[in-house]
């Protein structure tokens, strides 16, 4: 299939790539063949106009034959073939099984909401009228749900299927009844347009408004800022940096019309190793984590960022962790990062991280060509974490900080001090329950996900996911952009008073 | 009970009445007795940080211990007797079986949310590990829901106790685990300072942190900001006008960490009463739209602002419409508004719609005092409707603008040109039900509840109710203010992963 480098609006390949951009391979730092179009004005006014204009049809199609257009999409992609995987990976740096497996996750959420939507769309509460109840009757009220509206979406650099053209955002928009204006991440456009090709056939196979779908290609930040402000956007979904992610929530607060913006933003998903783990377990744990860490070059939402440990910096079992970690990260091969700029940022936040005063850099994975980046071990204790603020922030990359406390004051002073994350993970023994129990109760309040024993990456797509949590984690604490909760984002309530029959969705029917 | 005019900050009645404001009497608009405090920066301060402590231990009591709270403040509520109701009646206006009646509400909310956490406080979704399962064991995941930290509120001037001090805000905040700060209204602060003695007496019966709730009066704007700034703020809830809801907005926007911001502002309410019922019932109708606006004189979120009829102006029925209406408006007796400004804004309002090219006013009620307000009803036709934008406004009080449409295209037409409010009815006959049902489609998108033959006045408080919608009816179209889903705006999504019983919630144990 040959790529284009257009755009998609409203079934129709469009866009002139004359004044366009390139992608990189992530692993050379070559331009790719293809230009890309980079959409101008009217070319965006046209996709959020279409999109509009197919709410009519696509808000009010059974949720059966939405079910079908998931199911069809996921086939479509599939049908795609090796080609898409081949360019994903090309595009990424991402290694064949990993893009493989996350084409099936991408499948699998399409067909998990497809599911939700056969089952029921939404649960229904119906409470019948009462003439005889005093002193007033008692109406009937039913509450459903109703599609937003169309929803912008802005793919996600570190996940170029599952998070991006037809991702979370995307399946769970498109299950809710709202048409989709994506904005496809300029570090991977081939693989959006592969996949965007794959919706339209679907769109064409089951008949539907070709305005349901656009996929606009650009570098310009002018088309971001088009898009979010756009008076017939009602919801947007962005997935990557704290950098960027506030500053479209900034341009979503110029909007006159309030709208809900869910920008899955940054996360350092502490690790807490408790005292008997560390003890009776260094080696297992140290190791562990590290694998964890090195997933996707450390480029997961849910890396392992920071280690905590509660220990003298003299403990054996401390000496024992600290050494495992840094030997299992020195025999850590060089990796290719997302892309060429977020290879530079990797190597300059490393070097930067390594010059803080009191930060030890204990362990370098190994070095590879120019274009690799290595992995990168750093130790701290708990008052120099405190004192500086960068150590805090998320490094985006396969590099993890220790930090070691003196006491379970510390270790709970840090825990209260924490900014919001999407995870955090609590590694112990039985032994240390007690002080598990002490921790999880300031920690729920500092993540979306807490979990024991198990390492954070690796986000199971199901009925009780959360993905979200406090800010800067997410924007929008009360939802989740992973399993079929998600959906929650792109509907709303409202409630049916008196209606007879013929004005009632099915699903409020008695 | 003596009023004292003092703030209750975290158990500890406070402030200094010298440099305060005083309420008026809403019927003679005459100062009352009491000089109430405004409260300072370090009142504010202290309110919020006694509630952030009382954060922990209230965030983590049993849902039954929470119930008996709300239900204790309810039963404390009735205690105060008719104390509580004279006052609140001298300082809004509202008649007795009025401010009686939202007594019963407000207990009546108190105890369905008591209910919904006795029951059971939010659904469960548990899901098993698997670890046979293939490529990757299923870990356990569970979710939850935590509630958000400091709630503040900001009481309503149209219901003194419903959306008030123990109102459903509060009611669904406290139900949630959120200690809440409430800003009472500078219109009504003797009734404020009633309720907020009881909700006292009830942390006292129930022996809870008093930081759990706080009560500020004052009448300068730097309290609200103080409030809604505030980095341990996590939720407001507010209740008023379209302005002043959106100077909040603003302020919240500021904010280095988004927080959800639950502004329910203004609505016109449209009624469409569609060709038969107005042939059919002219004159049942107007008056029942009558009655309907004159509930609280108009100071209802839900007042039906606009009539919305389909007829030629000569036509019989419609002028029987026009003429039933007109009759009815005119032998309404004049009211107090509730409070002097109202008034005052109410009078320049009806003034300023009379004076616009293309609007009637086609009837007042009877005029009384200085102090009184009258009812007013003016008629325009589609054309200077969309043509005037002041007149798609909320007028706040019993007036209400009747539309006339030549035809179905022009109400259609209207219909998608509205903007967001909390409901619209339509009244029709079985006759009417496939222009009914061609109406809904796109009025279905406008509103939070669409009601049928009925009048929008009077919300149910149940689980199928919806009290919010589109901008600008609601800052977030997500969420209610009334009924039992109103505690999901201070609850968000936990999940926790492969978590020993011992550290999880009762809820979700297996």
């Amino acid at each position: 299939m040959t790529i284009t480098g257009k755009h998609l609006i409203a079934g129709k390949w469009c866009g002139t790539a004359e004044h366009g951009f390139t992608a990189f391979n992530a692993a050379t730092h070559q331009a790719m063949a293809t230009t890309f179009a980079d959409a101008s004005e009217e070319e965006v006014s046209r996709a959020i106009v279409s999109a509009n204009q197919a709410f009519t049809s696509f808000s009010s199609l059974a949720p059966q034959k939405r079910a079908h257009f998931l199911r069809t999409i996921g086939e479509q992609i599939i049908a795609l073939g090796d080609q898409l995987i081949t360019t994903a990976c090309a595009e990424t740096g991402l290694p064949t099984m990993r893009i493989q497996g996350e084409r099936g996750r991408t499948v699998g959420q399409l067909g998990l909401f497809a599911d939700l939507l056969e089952q029921g769309e939404y649960p229904t509460t119906i409470e019948l009228g009462d003439n005889t109840r005093q002193p007033l009757p008692k109406p009937d009220t039913r509450l459903g749900y109703l599609p937003l509206g169309v929803v912008g979406v802005f793919a996600a650099s570190n996940f170029p299927l599952a998070f991006s053209t037809a991702g979370g955002d995307t399946a769970s928009a498109l299950a809710a009844g709202c048409p989709v204006v994506m904005k496809a991440h300029a570090a991977h456009p081939a693989t959006a347009e592969l996949v965007a090709k794959a919706i339209l056939s679907a769109i064409e196979i089951c008949e539907l408004d070709p305005g349901v779908f656009s996929l606009i290609q650009g570098k310009n930040y002018a088309i971001a800022t088009q898009i979010i402000t756009h008076p017939f956007i009602k919801a947007v979904g962005f997935t990557g940096s704290e950098r960027v992610g506030m500053i479209l929530q900034q341009q979503i607060y110029q909007r006159p019309e309030p709208i809900p913006f869910y920008g899955e933003l940054g996360s350092i998903n502490p690790q807490f190793i408790l005292p008997n783990k560390l003890n009776q377990q260094a080696e297992e744990i140290a190791q562990a984590l590290v694998a964890s860490l090195m997933m996707g070059q450390g480029q997961f939402c849910t890396s392992p960022g920071v280690w905590v440990v509660v220990a003298k910096e003299s403990d054996e079992h401390y000496q024992r962790f600290i050494n495992a970690a840094a030997q299992s990260i020195s025999e850590q091969a060089a990796g290719v990062m997302l892309t060429p700029a977020m290879c530079h940022s990797y190597k300059q936040a490393v070097e930067a991280r390594a010059a803080v005063n009191g930060v030890e850099l204990i362990a370098t994975g190994l070095s590879g060509r120019e274009q690799d980046c290595s992995a990168a071990l750093f130790a701290t204790n708990f008052a120099t974490y405190q004192q500086n603020e960068s150590l805090q922030e998320e490094l985006f990359g396969f590099s993890a900080l220790i930090v070691r406390c003196d006491d379970i004051e510390q270790m709970l002073s840090l825990t209260n001090q924490l900014s919001g994350n999407l995870t955090a993970s609590i590694h112990a023994l039985d032994e240390d329950l007690s002080l598990a129990q002490q921790l999880a109760q300031p920690l729920v309040h500092k993540v979306g996900r807490l979990i024991y024993n198990q390492m954070p990456t690796g986000v199971e797509v199901c009925a009780s996911m959360n993905h979200g949590g406090p800010f800067p984690a997410s924007t929008n604490i009360r939802t989740t952009s992973v399993g079929s909760e998600a959906i929650k984002r792109f509907q709303r309530p409202i409630c049916y008073q008196n209606m007879p029959p013929a004005l009632l969705p099915n699903a409020l029917q008695s």
